[in-house]
């Protein structure tokens, strides 16, 4: 698909991350204490919708909940008419509407664009699963003997997803030291580069393929931080618990599904077939070039790891079959994150773990400086890319400064 | 405590689940599709809170979050209110109101009392820990070596929380079977006996146990449903996910944590001193007498399992401050599952599980048929009751019925 031009000039700009082509969804603010007001991004402009009279849009929203909850039919409306109305040469009113509610985006904040249900984090990433075997289980096999037939995944913690720019602070926790923990700082805290899916529609029993594809609202970037010492001692048998409970940040614009249909490709070859409810036909994967970077405090960044989520093994739709085959319910605002996408090469693994390999080869920055885990001031960014003929889709970028661990609190006995 | 008698007589019963010492709330409606309206149990009676003058309610309200979100203070004194209207020899306009506003118990039909934010499933029960240690690692160290330093657990997922008597559907699956899985109906399908604790108040970083005592809203009993076969296929590395995610059977009544204050007692003993941030002093811990009934569909019901929550090596304060521990948000209503709570004889064991010792020692019930698992048809059905001087406090049943499994649905391929 070619660029979509649009009257917005800044719109065509062919680097720009938010052509017409994408029109991702957010929520900002101006000034401060402003009001959230819906948001989508067109150039180098927001457009506030809270004058508009779109399908789905209801002047009270504060996020995109609610016109998820809409549903497809909805969200295809909805876009086929702002795009009628901003692409180059429009006429009819909504165009003069929409040319008095656009805001620069140099002058807004951003917020969560939705309220995050449940969130569920993935393990689809098989370079990803395969280093973390080989660090943590040299012996063994890389991949768990389950891994190739299912998305492995766990359920994340909801209220822990922080939207873009918020800070993160190092964990406290349990360490392991010799035979017993201690309790204080997590000295390996790490980020994970993923890709999240935003669910936006409910459902009651197990779900086909084709109808969790129609589940999908859109696609955040997301990184999930995790505290690798806590997870060492925490994670058996149960699974990772506090290590992954601190943060988890997400881009702040929400990219429609139908924006990045484009960017569909093959899915990695499988092993073994993948048992009927799970098999997918032709392109199943995206084409989505993604970056991290680490920046000190103060200096400048290096990008320190570039993938691709066309490395997944399993996609979202995947996985949320296989999340419902129990009977579990979705529901709106359900997050799903892909696993940590690590490449073949050793400059393509999304993790602070892998890229200095427990600790043993620890990465140097562009500033001279080292790193096997993240210090404090230290910021990362995530960001996405899919390149289109003559036009990017974007998703804003995904970053967050580490801040210092608090103190232990005081321990008064309870009784 | 002795009994504190009531002008309602059928609270004054010694054998009332639900005498003037307990005031549990509840969310009931009348007839079929009524309004669901607040409720306070007491005696044979509820007490429809829709129309009363009390702290923290709103007329508005179609469950007890909201009131939760208001806070210990506000719990007190609506609960000092209520108790003072309640007594035997009470005056006041208020006891001529709640005279009108009593609705027989039998003729309500109980719903989820609060909104589930999230759930979080912990692993507090050394018997339990223990046996399925032994059950699954025959030859290693039946405890993790985490499991007496940390309240081990796992985020569960809240849109499966269902309230008593709902059905529950057996769920489908990857089953290992030989050297790859099948996917089809769970053939052991399970039930856990535990706690359930409802957190009332939100917090933003570590809290100390004191605080969290403050934060616990009130106790359910909790049915945690579980597929062994599914989880012990999906359960490496990241824990057990699909395997937990069919449903979770709560009962109706949240018992305020002040009606449970005179069963305190010693928690276990501690094999090693917990580290200063999780260390308790006194009585910890609740006497609190469980039991678990199996009704195979028409039949009459044996009782299986007889425990107590004494059992519970780590208590909810406890288990709150670790959830905390790593600066993860918590929020007016989360649930915390206590974990599987089995005594040390072999009639204590809270599941099937270990009362059929992994299928090897299937159970005889009182009509004469075996159980290793669940069979369609069965109900499970969860009892708690604390001995106090003279009076009982209940808390409903926990009850759920085991319905086929579905069709495998479709699976067109999509992509």
């Amino acid at each position: 698909m070619t660029l979509m031009e649009s009257w917005i000039d800044s719109a065509n700009d062919p680097q720009t991350p938010f052509p017409l082509n994408n029109l991702p969804h957010g929520v900002f603010s101006t000034g401060e204490g402003g009001d959230r007001r819906l948001g989508v991004a067109i150039g180098d402009q927001v457009i506030d919708m809270t004058g508009l009279d779109l399908p789905g849009l209801v002047p009270a929203n504060q996020d995109w909940t609610a016109f998820m909850a809409a549903g497809p039919a909805v969200w295809s409306a909805f876009r086929a008419a702002l795009t009628e109305a901003l692409r180059a040469g429009a006429a009819g009113p909504l165009r003069a509407v929409i040319a008095a509610a656009l805001v620069p985006m140099r002058e807004v904040r951003l917020h969560m664009p939705f309220r995050v249900s449940e969130f569920t984090d993935f393990y689809s990433g098989r370079h990803h699963a395969e280093n973390v075997g080989r660090i943590f289980r040299p012996d063994g096999d890389p991949l768990s003997p389950n891994w190739l037939s299912m998305p492995i995944g766990y359920n994340g913690r909801a209220s822990s997803v922080v939207v873009s720019g918020t800070p993160v602070v190092r964990p406290l926790g349990q360490l392991p030291t010799g035979d017993l923990p201690v309790f204080g700082a997590s000295k390996r805290f790490d980020f994970e580069l993923e890709f999240g899916a935003v669910i936006g529609q409910p459902s009651q029993g197990m779900v086909t393929l084709d109808r969790a594809e129609e589940m999908i609202f859109g696609y955040v970037l997301l990184n999930d931080w995790s505290a690798r010492d806590i997870q060492r001692w925490e994670a058996q048998p149960l699974g990772p618990f506090q290590a992954k409970a601190t943060a988890t940040t997400i881009s702040p614009w929400i990219v429609p599904r139908a924006a990045l249909e484009p960017f569909r490709c093959a899915p990695p070859l499988r092993d073994r077939p993948l048992l009927p409810y799970l098999e997918t036909a032709g392109d199943s994967a995206y084409d989505i070039s993604l970056e991290v970077g680490l920046a000190p405090a103060g200096q400048a960044e290096t990008i320190i790891c570039r993938s691709n989520t066309r490395y997944l093994y399993f996609n979202a739709a995947q996985q949320l079959v296989h999340h419902s085959s129990s009977g579990c319910p979705m529901r709106v605002g359900d997050l799903l994150g892909s696993g940590t996408i690590s490449g073949p090469g050793a400059d393509q693994r999304g993790a602070m773990l892998e890229l200095s390999w427990g600790g043993q080869t620890p990465v140097t920055l562009d500033t001279g400086e080292v790193r096997s885990f993240l210090e404090d001031g230290d910021r990362i960014t995530l960001r996405g890319r899919a390149q289109g003929d003559g036009y990017v889709i974007g998703f804003g970028d995904c970053a967050g400064q580490v801040q210092p661990a608090p103190a232990v609190p005081g321990t008064v006995a309870a009784g």
